[in-house]
């Protein structure tokens, strides 16, 4: 077993402990705390968290750890996992499986992993550099899409855009076909299976979208800010993600409005 | 068997056929075609509903349809099936799984009632005048909620909100604690199951919400258009349901501006 497979067999046992407190707390009374951000945390986001986190450390003690819930682990092998225990709270504590696990792991500037696993729908996404991205194992492919104006978008929620970005996603949303808010992080994973063109998001943290990157690469499509930069960890919150690139160039002339 | 035992396993068997042309079809390459109003149809919706009709003319030949895709079937006994095939279409050919089969059975003005179908989670959602709700047969509860400042928020789309109902919108919206789009029916689904405290939308049509009435007050909760008019299968296509009649109160204070 090569380094990146140790990885590989690692962020699917990080998946699976994450997955089994999620379905324990899933549509379960339990109790919401605002965040500093006023966005809600709950015991399942905290717990999850944790769970990934003592696997990490058991494993690779050397490795990073950046979560969303538990903060930053300094690592001394310049190799970080990027952690979101439930992205898409807001979905999770209203009982809609459009949440996700996101699980990244980065070497500096690249991205080497990535998972997108909805627990309740049992559907895993996983992206490997150089390698097909799967879904449950099988591989999937993002559809082609030849112009901004035949598109499927997604966005999570018009509450993410502000200042600039608000009139930007605005010309973006005025131009595809099909527009459309509220899949959280599963609508990149739908992106990656070929049924959504375009993601436009703003406001985000790098366990947002830490793990996106190598599930969209590996099914073909692309990833960058609104400048049309490569997405890192230290990117300033916009990703525009897109199954095609030849949609990807024109919905960031439109986000640049140009 | 009673009448309403007979027409509640005729609206079982109905979901069951919905359910497997959905199934058929969801997440593959099928013809999206646009309607006169724009919206999306696809084989799915007129085969599921096709299929839901000819259980209904076998069991019920003097039973009136009013169905999305084919139109008005006008029936001898006053009582009127009213089907969404697949209620989210665009939830549908995205990949999503928060589209819904909308089974209404009413009398005139009173619905008898309503099953909210979600064939790829195998979630049913059922409602009868004068009897709780189920989910999967098991009863489901709407919870309380006695704020509008404590509510979660669902709508499926800004674009549902032209004219008036666009400000009137915005003000519940800024009012509630997580506003929230793009969850089609199921929105109903889960505010009946106690996980949502308001649904306000817009523009929709008899078969968008006939199902959702008797699922809803099944659940303890309450429905009306923008007015606080009973729903009826002539109502100006706005409705507000909510859990807690002081949040539908509330609610509809602030849609109505006062």
């Amino acid at each position: 077993m090569n380094a990146t497979e140790g990885w590989m067999a690692l962020a699917q046992r990080l998946a699976d402990a994450a997955g089994t407190v999620i379905r324990r707390y899933f549509r379960q009374p339990i109790a919401v705390d605002d965040k500093a951000d006023q966005s809600p945390v709950t015991i399942a986001d905290r717990e999850a968290e944790q769970a990934m986190r003592e696997l990490i450390v058991q494993a690779y003690p050397d490795h990073g750890i950046f979560g969303e819930e538990h903060g930053v682990t300094q690592g001394r092998s310049g190799l970080v996992w990027v952690l979101d225990p439930i992205d898409g709270t807001r979905a999770f504590i209203t009982g809609k499986p459009s949440f996700g696990t996101l699980i990244g792991l980065w070497e500096g500037e690249r991205p080497i992993l990535g998972i997108i696993d909805q627990a309740i729908l049992n559907e895993r996404w996983l992206g490997v550099a150089g390698r097909p991205t799967t879904l449950n194992g099988k591989p999937v492919r993002c559809r082609p899409c030849d112009a901004v104006s035949k598109a499927a978008l997604y966005a999570t929620a018009p509450e993410m855009f502000a200042g600039d970005t608000a009139p930007a996603f605005e010309r973006l949303r005025q131009a595809v076909k099909l527009p459309r808010f509220g899949a959280d992080c599963y609508a990149y994973a739908l992106l990656a299976s070929g049924f959504v063109d375009l993601v436009a998001e703003a406001s985000l943290k790098p366990y947002d979208y830490a793990a996106l990157v190598p599930v969209i690469e590996g099914a073909g499509g692309v990833t960058s800010d609104w400048q049309g930069r490569p997405l890192t960890l230290k990117s300033n919150g916009t990703v525009l993600a897109a199954g095609d690139a030849r949609a990807h160039a024109q919905a960031l002339a439109l986000l640049r409005g140009r």
